[in-house]
């Protein structure tokens, strides 16, 4: 039995997985959920994924929710296929994947995703934009950013001088900040900008976003 | 080279990391940084986390930080001592601990974290506490924690029917938020508080909590 995913279109986090896939060369079906009409909350979703999110991964009889659980299971099961995105053979390269995991998710995401949100999303869910959430966060993510221009001066990618699951992570969120008004965070500082587009052109995340928005959910 | 663990007295992912290095009974030099002059500040600390955080652990020449990063990666390299917290020889339940670390990473601290912040954190900052803050995360923990009544009403504990190292991660947490006013969401659910009550008589987290909190940093 194959793999079975489940997203929506226009979903950061689904695409992060759907890019996970495609670095590692990896077949699965796609099934779109339609969020219009709230398919995420039916007890047939809810069944898979209590807290009614995706991405959802089904592979045989074990059912995976939350993305960055679903794409370290990818990248392990399939550690000798495709891009090693987790640098198993190197303890010390492996060690820093693990940490610049955390690092976005813990201090990177939080910051970028409010403002995401309060400008892409809460306009679509007919919700007020909230200008005071956004500059809070834009001092945290200059923050993070100031950090991480000073780890890419050292390092081509985050953990290592290799392509990582780090990097990866950082990809559906970063792709759909560029769209609001402050850009220039990231075009600003020279490291980071050389970083984002070396990684934005990597053929999986083209092939993610292309197959993920191609589909109106 | 032993392992060096850098943290504060009363920090939760120093416990965290403490209580994971308890559970895997590995031997480590502790040594507390003083926040009140601000040491982690300093180029000593920063030149082994940029984010100027703890904790930080040394294990030879590498150097990590990120809290659940470091357990994680102590629970893999000493996979076969002490506590498994990871299943490893049981594929459903090593998927089922990546998915609940994450659900702890993503849905359950942001929440919990924010409340304890407001209550316990702030004044000892001289911030005032913001009521707003609170009640909106309080909305959020109500959520989840009744999806953990409902997984903890079919399983022992959250990946499955033994400790792993998803459960403890929310131990300090729930510890300091029980010195809130709202340690009610947790006693007021039958299975969260029979949950909550045997991890915390884990004698990791007893040893760790006594072992941190004896020394003012």
């Amino acid at each position: 039995m194959g793999l079975k995913l489940y997203g929506f279109s226009m979903s950061a986090p689904t695409e992060s997985v759907m890019a996970c896939l495609a670095e590692k060369r990896i077949e699965y079906e796609l099934v779109h959920l339609s969020f219009s009409t709230g398919e995420h909350k039916s007890a047939t979703h809810l069944a898979k994924n209590p807290f009614g999110l995706v991405p959802v991964l089904e592979d045989g009889s074990i059912t995976f929710f939350e993305s960055r659980a679903i794409s370290k299971y990818i990248a392990y099961k399939y550690k000798s296929t495709g891009t090693d995105l987790l640098r198993h053979d190197n303890i010390e390269e492996e060690a820093m994947v693990g940490v610049w995991l955390e690092v976005e998710s813990q201090q990177f995401c939080p910051a970028i995703d409010a403002i995401a949100h309060q400008i892409l999303i809460n306009p679509f869910l007919g919700l007020p934009t909230d200008q005071s959430i956004i500059n809070a966060n834009l001092v945290k993510l200059h923050l993070v950013l100031d950090i991480y221009e000073a780890r890419l001066s050292n390092s081509k990618y985050l953990a290592c001088n290799f392509f990582t699951l780090a990097d990866l992570h950082h990809l559906p969120y970063i792709h759909y900040f560029m769209k609001t008004p402050y850009a220039n965070l990231i075009t600003s500082r020279a490291h980071v900008k050389a970083w984002w587009e070396d990684i934005l052109a990597r053929p999986s995340f083209i092939k993610a976003t292309q197959q993920n928005n191609n589909i109106v959910g």
